[in-house]
């Protein structure tokens, strides 16, 4: 039986036996400074499951990782869950002792009022680091959403909202695979938009592959039924391909999270093999998800004004070719001539030289071409510049989006990462006001 | 005999046997746009020894390096050179064989000119990078530096002048170790102030201990008298303690170079051993005056108006203190939040906790302090915020320089660092105005 998706409206709570809220219970407060005349946003949301099921999660390899991180990765051996719960304006890191009770606070008061076990309640924060969270606005907020939970498309925004930090909109994401009885559904939620260049792990730890590395985080849930490895197989896959192939800044965060829980309502024979038609399709419509969570988080990054898909080909490795995606996309240089809409080649051919990826400079090519079309103009080729004209290479640049191709011609590693410009705004935004500590950024 | 060295006025011209020369021949011209109303600078120089001696050299290690320092490279094998030709304005990167054939053009024509071997003319160039050289403005441009040598010390500045691209002011230092008969000078010039993160080496490889990444260029002159492999030795020694431990962007450049020509003019007997004391004095010379060359450096960092000192201590070794140094340095949060005059230790923690160095939160101190102070003013101890009142903290950071402690706990590495903040000026410089694509930078 052959099997597909589609996109459908609503987030996390399209796919059966899900609720969720978002309100405000007071952290986010942006004080009598600069924010002051902005109205003070939703700041807790809550995600419910109608059973407790299986769950897979992959976390921040940031040494310096968060409470609730801390918290999550003790749950994720346990390999089961049935609530999470979110608080933004606060990060909840570097917060000691206190934040870890804290943490596990947020998870306890959750499976008291909702009658779950808290062990079973997935926590996670995002905001300012290294302050003290406000408990009793917490809690208030806790037993706030509990009343407020609805399986209505408005409560998965609601809780899209209330996950915002520096976002400008929420970021919501569902697709359904149709099936004759019982289709299979997903949704979901996801925040940026600094501190962004995940790279998460189902352990919190950095493979030795891999040294490179938002506060990002993206809720997921499904109906379908499935085991909790092959969840956490088909999670780890979707999330390598699209929240780990982004950067805004090159800040990895000390709380991403992507938490993603199935209930197996849908009412399929529990998927338990990889090889399974279904399992493949789940696995495509995850990815999708992802990944259109992933590109709203970059095209929604701070001060950004272009959306830019790196496309490295070529490479000795798929390890390099990430790294030499990943040294153009957090080059200043390069960043800055975007900004600008300058076709600036020297500058993407110098942060691949200086990139842990073996590059020959007389083997590479740099093209240019519109969002995924493959009307390539090239810039360069085999490390010459083209005769294309300057004002031919501007226009390309001066899309809103555009793609970069990049192929080294040394081997068959292949890499495509999303990143953003880098503009005046950002620097502004960041550099903070220091007459209002309580609205800097964390 | 006890040694100690001295500052003295001038530069490149200050050690006996001497001359320089800084000339305008339209390499760096501007066109019509953006930079129209700037006076167009100087854009070549010249130095030169009155006799061929030993040379030292250190080069970038990106893979992809420009034309010149290929030309260096292997002229430093025969340790031997009399001259060094510079061009600003244009890098000479990326241009291929014709690229290797113009850097060989400049020491040919300088050789032809001054009567001297052009195996003994070390070139470098610097501006934008892949646009092949004006050569009959670079050859004409030699002729008149070779006509207006002179030991003055205004042409050392002329010089230093001429080698400037988004300089605001030329970078200039001269010492002296006095001696009863035949005083022993070093003097100096260096250009910034973007794509600065060097990692130069003697033979321009990456070393497997570190992974660690402007144009940035100097050249210096001695007139001791000293072995080749001694003031190689030497000038390895100053780099790595000077220009290889700044950075302003991250961005290492393709024409990266250090060179130092030593003449033996002062007439001491020729140092052969690392134990003598004249080579003890000579090497803290030098290190001293590129010290002084890379701070100012940073100090006029594009759109720089921050200088921070990050001083590392307790890392498990000396690369993990360097390393975790880097992180902060090159961090986008943490250098906007210092040109907010923001004491923001929860980024400094993150970029920490996301280097290469092994990091434990609860070890972790973090205090600023007036440049080279002692006072600190601790805002973490032990990874917990201290009770520093955070007006006090915001005190330390308005000042235009200060320095950041950070001490890991954990063994004995330690590293200095000198940086600057991001600034809206550094987007705005560096996007460029593609209506003038001349005056784009490199």
């Amino acid at each position: 039986m052959a099997f597909s998706f589609q996109t459908i409206p609503g987030s996390v709570t399209a796919p059966n036996g899900f609720r969720a809220a978002g309100v405000f219970c007071d952290v986010k407060r942006l004080g009598k400074g600069k924010g002051s005349d902005k109205e003070v946003g939703l700041d807790l949301a809550l995600i419910v499951a109608d059973m407790p099921g299986p769950i897979a999660g992959l976390y921040t390899t940031n040494q310096v990782c968060a409470a609730p991180v801390k918290w999550c990765l003790k749950r994720m051996k346990e390999g089961v869950g049935q609530a999470i719960v979110v608080n933004s304006g606060n990060a909840n890191a570097c917060t000691g002792d206190r934040g870890l009770r804290d943490a596990e606070a947020m998870a306890t008061e959750t499976g008291r009022v909702l009658g779950i076990n808290p062990r079973q309640v997935l926590v996670a924060s995002t905001g300012r680091i290294g302050m003290p969270l406000p408990m009793t606005n917490i809690k208030k907020g806790i037993r706030l959403a509990a009343k407020a939970l609805a399986a209505a498309a408005a409560q998965g925004k609601a809780a899209a909202e209330a996950i915002m930090t520096s976002d400008t909109h929420s970021k919501e994401r569902a697709v359904e695979i149709p099936r004759p009885r019982g289709s299979i559904r997903i949704g979901g939620i996801a925040k940026g938009a600094g501190m962004i260049d995940p790279y998460m792990t189902p352990d919190g730890k950095r493979s030795r592959e891999r040294e490179i590395q938002a506060t990002m985080l993206s809720f997921l849930t499904t109906d379908i039924a499935i085991s909790q490895g092959l969840l956490q197989q088909a999670l780890t896959t979707a999330v390598e391909r699209s929240f780990n192939s982004i950067t805004v800044d090159g800040d990895m965060s000390t709380n991403d999270s992507v938490i993603l829980m199935a209930n197996g309502r849908a009412g399929n024979s529990i998927v338990r093999s990889a090889r399974a038609p279904l399992f493949q399709v789940f696995q495509e419509a995850l990815t999708h998800v992802c990944s259109d969570l992933a590109k709203m988080m970059v095209r929604d990054g701070e001060g950004a004004s272009k959306f830019v898909t790196l496309r490295v080909f070529g490479a000795r490795n798929t390890y390099e070719a990430m790294a030499a995606a990943r040294s153009v996309a957090n080059s200043l240089l390069v960043k800055t001539s975007w900004c600008g809409g300058d076709p600036n080649w020297g500058r993407i051919l110098d942060a691949l030289g200086y990139s842990p990826a073996t590059v020959a400079e007389e083997k590479v090519d740099i093209a240019y071409s519109a969002p995924e079309s493959k009307k390539l103009v090239y810039s360069l080729k085999q490390g010459c510049p083209t005769k294309a004209a300057f004002e031919r290479l501007c226009a390309e640049v001066a899309r809103e989006a555009f793609d970069l191709h990049i192929h080294l011609n040394l081997g068959k590693g292949a890499a495509v990462v999303h990143t953003c410009d880098l503009t005046e705004a950002y620097v502004d935004f960041n550099k903070g006001d220091i007459s209002n500590p309580v609205a800097l950024g964390g």
